[in-house]
């Protein structure tokens, strides 16, 4: 009998998944369709295959999404996050099971008691952070625990970064992901804990707060901390873990640089601007500073008086590389500051044709055993093949496109809002992915 | 015929508002209700006076409300903002005037249509700040524009502080208004124009970014920008005008101290902090600085280094007479860092008996004329007479009082929702304000 596969969302980070489905559909005997608002792009690969087809879809409207959801048996939905409650309603309410990448939030939480009276998964969190995290953290705590072993720290880190050979600016960034996101990246409180103290970090001072961390063969990045490293205290079974922190990754240097962003007030997406139409890259910058005393001081130098940064450093030349002292004209009316900095990253932090980008997982574990303490370091890096075939697709839609699999071969019995950290599920995706070069290196 | 007025709110700062009305009662034939839901107070006051009640109202019972408006020709507002608009509301429904202290909401500012056609007026902003601000602003800018003066500059500051006299700890600052509203003040962007460039200032930065203020006679304060200064531009009729600031005063030396708290995200008010029962100072202290390395640094030193405060210096002394660094218990369960903070204040800057506080009021205004540029400054300073009969009582209370005797008179043609920047209005009350000591200082 055909199993029908209805993936929400085209976009960039759709690209791998969209090649497992229709790789593995002859095999498993799967109908793939997949709906976005904008699907142009995949008609030439879906086009000649009889088991797959693309389709315009409005999730906004309700008759369109209830008939899609209907004729399948799997709903995967990499949509923007906040599309998933109404996703997710409409999958409870046909039976249908729901993959997707992203948080559970506290609408999609709710779901759980409906969700196991109808026998249905909705699973969350199944993605590269998180999800693949998740799952690698899992398969090491269990190696951990089964010989016996106390957790006392747990620090893990990832970053979607730009791979050695396509690193040719001096930010080593470029945007391989959302780039509203990497701008919003970090607001609120992050919230840790460390030697038994609960730790809080302002979002002001997020980015002047990272640790250094070294992968073999990769030198040496930075992280900082999540917004939330607790939470998963329970859902990792650790509730009495004295240090846990989740971070994410950069190169060294970036967050200091990035931090005149977030003291300046450059990322705040809470105001519009005024008179933004004659906005430049100056004027933006000059309009966070103290107004100009007759010094005679130039920007660059009025800048690094305000924030305290040595003016011909590594920031300054970041920012320089920016050319944000430039008087190059930002057209975006009513925006943001948060708005008009992604505008001005994005042509300069563009993943070029050819580039590759670099997905680095790092968890770190200290445990104690028979009275001594132990270290286990596992890695993850995962390069991609080029700006389309990325490692952010990669490490994204592989996870869930496993799950999907197993969930339509009926090797998966968990049921309700769940995120993938039971050994029934973490167990054989993580084995598949070796086969696509997806491996944790342990030391 | 009696006119009879409903004081709503008979808190700390309706005392001198309260006195007002009393004394004005019988000579204007006012009947006088003063609704709150704790009145105990003033019963030894108003029991022997035959034109005043004092009552227990609950604006939240819709009906007690409506029967006490019902009886009302004026109603006066000094319960907290939240609570304007079902207050508004109801004075619209029954076509009585409205005055409060509080700032025009977009909630109050929907109503102003409504008002005009039932011929109602709701007054709001006619206290210290804003009110007696608006009001000597106007009157000033009138003078100015009257011997043909064009306005290049405008900046406005208000403190509400301790007097000298009983200034006795090294903030040089005492609560004499609502603590939580100081904890949390200056959240959010403040934005202001000068020399025609709008000017944005994260809140993380608004206690560096502060200006001297000079009052003649009483030395050197400094000032840190409200959240709004441009709305202004259009209620003062001074759309073109090139610089406009409207900012909060503090002694020399605050700013800076409060600027630790700000950095270190203790004025927080968007989450709760985890496992607060056992808390002292020096643990909240703590939780928001970096995990302690084996440097065996004190605690006060840590902090020094990771602000960048010299350790010996003011801002530390400030701090430690906070008992910021000692373990001395918190009990304030499920608290944010911000209700924590205000716990640890509210003890150490308490008003003591006997003790007085100060209003200061400055504007500062340059303008061109005949081809030359001159300055006007225009100061107020009032002091307390006890930690009752305060400044800041008098200075909110004084001004919507003598609107309110106005308004009953029948010398107030001003309808809608509206703020104090008429003629009719300003000018009457800033007349008699002088009988009370309330006088403002050209130079």
């Amino acid at each position: 009998m055909t199993k029908k596969i209805l993936l929400l969302g085209a976009g960039r980070s759709a690209a791998a998944l969209i090649n497992y489905l229709l790789e593995n559909a002859p095999a498993e005997g799967w109908a793939i369709t997949i709906g976005d608002v904008q699907v142009e792009h995949l008609q030439t690969t879906v086009a000649p295959l009889p088991f797959a087809r693309a389709m315009v879809l409005e999730v906004q409207q309700p008759e369109q999404l209830a008939v899609e959801v209907g004729k399948a048996d799997v709903v995967i939905s990499l949509l923007p996050a906040a599309f998933h409650e109404v996703v997710a309603k409409e999958c409870l309410r046909q039976g249908k099971h729901l993959l997707t990448a992203s948080y559970v939030s506290p609408e999609i939480q709710s779901l759980h008691e409906e969700a196991l009276q109808k026998n249905m998964l909705i699973l969350m969190e199944s993605g590269l952070d998180p999800g693949l995290d998740h799952m690698s953290a899992m398969a090491a705590l269990q190696q951990i625990r089964q010989k016996g072993g106390r957790l006392l720290s747990f620090k893990s880190f990832t970053g979607g970064l730009v791979a050695p050979e396509s690193d040719n600016n001096p930010w080593h960034y470029k945007f391989t992901w959302n780039p509203r996101n990497v701008v919003l990246a970090g607001q609120g409180t992050a919230r840790y804990i460390q030697n038994g103290e609960y730790k809080y970090i302002p979002y002001h001072q997020l980015f002047r707060r990272t640790e250094r961390v070294e992968v073999a063969g990769y030198g040496t990045f930075e992280g900082y901390a999540n917004r939330d490293s607790l939470s998963y205290r329970k859902l990792y079974n650790l509730q009495d873990i004295p240090t846990m922190l989740r971070g994410t990754l950069r190169r060294e240097g970036y967050c200091a640089a990035w931090h005149v962003f977030v003291q300046l007030g450059m990322t705040d997406d809470s105001y519009q601007l005024d008179n933004t139409t004659n906005l430049t890259n100056r004027s933006f910058l000059e309009s966070f500073l103290p107004p100009a005393a007759a010094t005679g001081a130039g920007l660059p130098q009025r800048l690094s008086w305000y924030l305290g940064i040595p003016e011909d450093g590594e920031i300054m030349q970041k920012l320089a590389w920016l050319e944000l002292f430039e008087d190059k004209p930002i057209a975006l009316p009513n925006a943001t500051p948060a708005q008009v900095l992604e505008q001005l990253l994005k042509e300069k932090w563009r993943l070029a044709p050819g580039d590759k980008d670099m997905i680095v997982l790092q968890h770190q574990f200290v445990y104690e055993m028979a009275g001594e303490q132990h270290e286990l370091t596992s890695s993850l890096v995962v390069t991609g093949e080029d700006e389309v075939q990325t490692a952010m697709a990669k490490t994204v839609g592989l996870p869930i496109g496993i799950v999907a699999k197993l969930l339509l071969q009926g090797k998966i019995t968990k049921r309700g809002v769940a995120i993938p950290v039971d050994q029934e599920l973490y167990e054989p995706v993580l084995a598949e992915l070796k086969q696509y070069g997806i491996n944790f290196t342990e030391i």
